[in-house]
């Protein structure tokens, strides 16, 4: 199992981190991809190393999409890469996790009409105009789509990803084998 | 099942963080005791709200007690109230789960003789003095204790971590319950 995570700096750090620590406690491959390969600096000053360029990446080769708040996702959604990126999770109905300003991407890919998500406070009017059905809760769930608000919504927000990730549509077996 | 952090301001963030939300994610409690009851800033500006002050902390009330490094054990290590709850965390045998600097508190607190453990390069020198047997690995495992050198090891420290709180010694059932 593989999962990617989009991101830019002046990414919100736990966002990042949290989710990449937790994917790898399951084994989970996890590639971080922003504009440029090279080193990536969060708001904190966390560090992370992006391997991938966004126009690398072959999406159909990753099981879950992470994208992470922070001041990152101003950049990335003007990147013609990470908005294909995100579309192909969608027409795939792979799982996708946004959080806090994360779900920006989303907005500017155009996959959010008719979808229940939740974002930051400052970002639920413009997903609202995108179509979303914006609910102002700690993680909402609709289809291969989970998202959050902030930072204190990560335990739920992990706790719906890794549950989307076990579902049984086949991916439940590959988790088993990551696992292992 | 309930966890306790023992904390000072400049803990390293990811370290506190990470085991906090991870925690939380299992719908586990999570209390943050520190020298004082209040905001703790971590080195890289995260603040956590301390809802406990050491002195106040009884120790039989937790199943698992986490140590993360930074700058803080080395003002936590001077504290009787940290070492008295190290203490009986060992005494009943009782998961801890220390990172990095954390182990620090554990020579204070003179509970690692004849146990296998790592941490911080900076810090082996003085936990081989203090009778342990050292080992530059990502995680060790002796017993009721988990010990990691830094936050990269953050994914095999958590997987260890969930794993000692899951074994089959009564403890399984409640992390099961707390899970529902």
């Amino acid at each position: 199992m593989r999962a990617l995570i989009v991101a830019a700096s002046l990414f919100e750090d736990s966002e990042l981190l949290v989710p990449y620590y937790r994917l790898k406690e399951e084994d989970i491959e996890v590639d971080i991809a922003s504009i440029r390969k090279g080193t990536l600096a969060g708001k904190h000053g966390y560090r992370v190393e992006a391997n991938l360029a966004l126009a690398e990446v072959e999406p159909e080769r990753y099981d879950l999409l992470v994208l992470p708040g922070g001041d990152a996702p101003a950049a990335l959604r003007r990147d013609p890469a990470a908005l294909a990126i995100a579309k192909s999770f969608f027409e795939r109905g792979k799982p996708v996790a946004a959080i806090c300003h994360g779900p920006q991407i989303l907005v500017s890919a155009e996959v959010l009409q008719g979808r229940k998500a939740t974002c930051h406070r400052s970002v639920a009017e413009e997903l609202t105009r995108a179509g979303a059905i914006y609910e102002d809760s700690e993680v909402v769930v609709d289809g291969n789509l989970v998202t959050s608000r902030e930072p204190a919504d990560l335990p739920a927000f992990m706790r719906e990803t890794m549950r989307l990730l076990r579902r049984p549509d086949g991916d439940a077996e590959q988790l088993a084998q990551a696992a292992v």
